[in-house]
């Protein structure tokens, strides 16, 4: 059995998300899993770095799967992308060591939160965006935003009530306007659950006047989900990158 | 009666075009106009600068329209996107002098169509893009289109046949790759029928090395489509820009 690395990029629009525990059918593991399947003739499994949102992209998803087969890396590449549904496609598909897990190896995870801050709706990004015209104070979320960086117990970014440590890393939040977007890019040792979708909830309150960049130190404090802002919808929610 | 000047957006995968004279119920005309309608409670004639291809798209599309009503541009605007479907927006309106006429005064168009070279398929995209995984050689492209800009009878690159001139100035045909896409932009005073779609397919047989770049003076001079090459699917296509 070979271990390979695959590289994903999916509009998550139509799935329960990556995984799911109660709609096995329409996820994009699944959807995957059964493609190989056919290739191998045989079970499989595919591992993914991590779940990602019903409703929610990727860009860069990695996975990492065992699988008896004399086709070259480029072959499966081929056959995968020729039998999945266009919403999904496999990116890259390297031979990895056995070792290798694309969940326990990963170092590092990227997600952005887009934000269509304009009056004029964008038709082209409407399913990978969410829209709110209202004005924005970009330097207010920034300095929001250097408050939520670094290592926090971040429960009250959190849609659930963590058993074990809520604390995680994040090294790295960069807002960055581009036209009519707002790009949220968060880099992290991991995230909780909906963590991104809350905290970038809470900045764009911050960027609306309804909160102050100095009640980030409280609310991270309260370790109480009540007190942060509001989980936004996942469509504006992309899986960037995992490094490993 | 006030004319407007409205800048509009839309994804055409769903619609049967800009305008259509078997299907009027599901075209974009005919969504901006029924919006309009009910706004100013009254009938209304939008003017668009041209008609775009079932399934192709716009990012600029102009159109003009006389209204009679007390509302701002930017009321107008807000109440447009409010009511049209999540796929066409308005991005624009602004007062215009009462002779504007969107396809009357427009001096130059653009358009762009977008191919994928990747044997990995984009799924963002996928709408978007037409999807051509083979080896193109872009220098070969960039010779050929050379020879097609200029005035020229554009009849072979026609899927109909023109009772009157075929006669076009392209002004601009540009060939440019971003990382694995491909896009072909046009510019010209005016476009035949399927015309960018057959230049954009004739092109890509000259980057599969079928065609010389020098075939395209013969195929200008035969005004026969047979000789051109291949009609490349409408959702490649947007209309770009339209100047004044």
């Amino acid at each position: 059995m070979q271990n390979y690395k695959m590289l994903i990029q999916y509009d998550g629009t139509k799935y329960s998300g990556w995984q799911s525990q109660e709609h096995t059918e329409n996820t994009i593991q699944g959807k995957i899993q059964k493609v190989l399947e056919r290739m191998v003739d045989a079970e499989v499994e595919v591992h993914g770095s991590g779940r990602t949102d019903a409703g929610a992209h990727a860009h860069g998803q990695v996975a990492n799967v065992k699988l008896n087969t004399k086709m070259t890396e480029n072959q499966i590449l081929n056959y995968v992308n020729q039998y999945l549904p266009e919403d999904i496609a496999v990116t890259s598909v390297k031979k990895a060591d056995s070792r290798f897990h694309s969940r326990l190896s990963a170092k590092r995870k990227t997600y952005v939160y887009r934000v269509w801050n304009s009056s004029a709706p964008n038709v082209f990004e409407r399913k990978y965006v969410y829209m709110m015209p209202e004005k924005l104070d970009i330097e207010e979320m920034q300095k929001a935003a250097i408050c939520l960086g670094g290592a926090h117990d971040f429960q009250a970014f959190c849609s659930r009530k963590m058993k074990k440590s809520a604390v995680r890393t994040v090294e790295l939040i960069e807002i960055e306007k581009r036209g009519s977007e707002i790009r949220f890019k968060f880099t992290g040792d991991g995230f909780l659950y909906n963590m991104v979708r809350i905290m970038t909830g809470t900045l764009l309150e911050v960027g609306l006047g309804k909160r102050k960049p100095e009640d980030m130190m409280k609310i991270l404090e309260s370790k109480n989900r009540e007190q942060a802002g509001v989980t936004l919808p996942p469509q504006g929610l992309t899986l960037w990158s995992v490094e490993y």
